[in-house]
């Protein structure tokens, strides 16, 4: 079978595990929950689990419930993250907060949460479980962390990198961990995929990060400059607030309603914000390149190098 | 030692241990939630882990962390609940989505619950984190019941029974069984005494539902009805509107916005719905009381005897 298909069929699975893990007593949320998974997503934390157990003893059986936990935690994040930022829009299609009102969508993430443990400590693994609670916690630290930066002009690379470690590159991490640890790979090759995956997860998030300055609408399925229009200043304005373009910086914000983020996204084009910033997601992605490379060859390592290099080529 | 006292200095290290566990990244979120802790509340979940543990070998080691983790569950849900309901007040002093906003506190509630979750990972308890995963989904299940159900006059006895049951007595049911559990109970005491607290936990809401009605504002820490401003119709409405009263209270559920739920509190005199509540609730003390009496004799069942008995004076 080709390296491909085994993925997609495998991430197939998981689409049909996550719909049957995720019944629960009302209907509307049930068909709200559905709908969430329908809707996409690039599976990419879902597809580490299943790389990252491919290094070891590789157990269907195993790893799709485990990938699905983790998908399960981070759309539960998603639906908490759009409550936080009153997201209308998400993968092109209405978020929840939106279509089932702020109330309901709290729970939902709550729910979700709680059903991914339950999925995690049905495989009676403890270690695991604290391992993902802290990656939650982590997470809701960075989170918090963003919204106390929110509106500072001060916020400066290294606070940058240390929030979207939390935020995104943990679960890369910890994705690919829990398959290789469940799958029965030792200590130094799990500990090696979690390193290649946080590098990578820094990458993605950065690329995000441009994608919201200069990705198209409908392919990034929510309106542009959308952080910065909440007041969370990411890498681009970052280093436009450094350099002689800072006064513009300053005032492009002020301007943001107004102008829709014209002379925002001018200056991080003019500043050379955007260009700096590309090239710190290069060097992530650098570092990832190199850390993989010592990897054991074979359908593992190749995923992981098709991974990385489409991070380069993302459009969403 | 004084039965009371032993439980008094058993709460006290649980006090020291929430302060301890709450330690987090963010200073403004940490003396939040110490804020949130100093604020009190009745503690009555973690009493009663103290106390089912007491029906077996009791450690003070085990049963603190154990009782911690239940209390910050219940302090995450109120925190997500007060996002829900939009509440300013809770026991007396202003909410977290009302000094830190909502989207703080929505990470604050994730960031608890992950808490939580690692406190009872630290003593390798799968089977417990299963339990305790039931009964925050039981808890979102319900929470999400709720919110369906909200302005719907035809919203039945049964339907609420369910409701607090899952938003409720579960929790208070599964707070004495982990105690229990975890001191080496067997199953049929362990059993005995969840069944005996989810009674406890049954007849509390409704008590909780009759002081949104009849309580003293001040005591209660919140303004009255606030429920029924909300929508959410609890047991002494939807008598009221099985009678004769139907009309008027259809009437007075219309006006509460400015008479300040004059007439609905009036309805629920006047129909009996209070009164019939108000015998609800004295069922469900007598079914605990009952259920309790077969408990062997000991501190435990003296504690959950003045626990039972203290539910019929509470003010608040």
């Amino acid at each position: 079978m080709e390296h491909k298909d085994f993925l997609a069929m495998e991430l197939n699975k998981v689409e049909e595990h996550l719909l049957k893990t995720l019944k629960t007593r009302s209907k509307m949320v049930e068909a709200s929950l559905s709908d969430f998974v329908k809707s996409g997503g690039k599976r990419l934390r879902p597809a580490l689990t299943i790389i990252g157990s491919t290094f070891g003893d590789y157990k269907s059986e195993v790893a799709i419930p485990l990938a699905s936990a983790i998908e399960i935690i981070h759309m539960a994040t998603l639906i908490h993250d759009d409550i936080v930022d009153d997201a209308e829009m998400r993968r092109g299609t209405k978020t929840m907060q939106s279509t089932l009102g702020k109330n309901t969508a709290v729970y939902c993430g709550d729910f979700l949460f709680t059903r991914a443990f339950m999925l995690i400590a049905d495989m009676a693994e403890v270690e695991m479980m604290k391992d993902l609670s802290k990656a939650i916690a982590f997470i809701c630290d960075s989170e918090i962390d963003q919204n106390e930066q929110k509106y500072d002009q001060t916020v400066d690379v290294r606070k940058y990198l240390k929030r979207i470690g939390g935020k995104t590159a943990a679960l890369f991490s910890l994705s690919i961990a829990v398959g290789a640890h469940k799958a029965g790979c030792d200590r130094k090759i799990t500990s090696k995929l979690s390193n290649v995956c946080k590098n990578i997860g820094m990458a993605f998030q950065i690329i995000d990060d441009i994608l919201d300055f200069t990705g198209d609408e409908k392919t990034v399925g929510k309106p542009l400059l959308s952080d910065a229009k909440q007041g969370i200043f990411t890498l681009p304005i970052i280093y436009s607030l450094q350099g002689s373009y800072k006064e513009e910086t300053i005032k492009a914000i002020e301007r943001i309603e107004r102008d829709n983020g014209e002379s925002l996204l001018n200056c991080a084009v003019k500043s050379g914000g955007l260009d700096r910033t590309k090239r710190l997601g290069i060097k992530f992605i650098s570092k990832a390149t190199k850390l993989k490379d010592s990897l054991p060859n074979g359908y593992g390592k190749d995923a992981i190098t098709a991974i990385i290099e489409k991070q380069l080529e993302r459009k969403f």
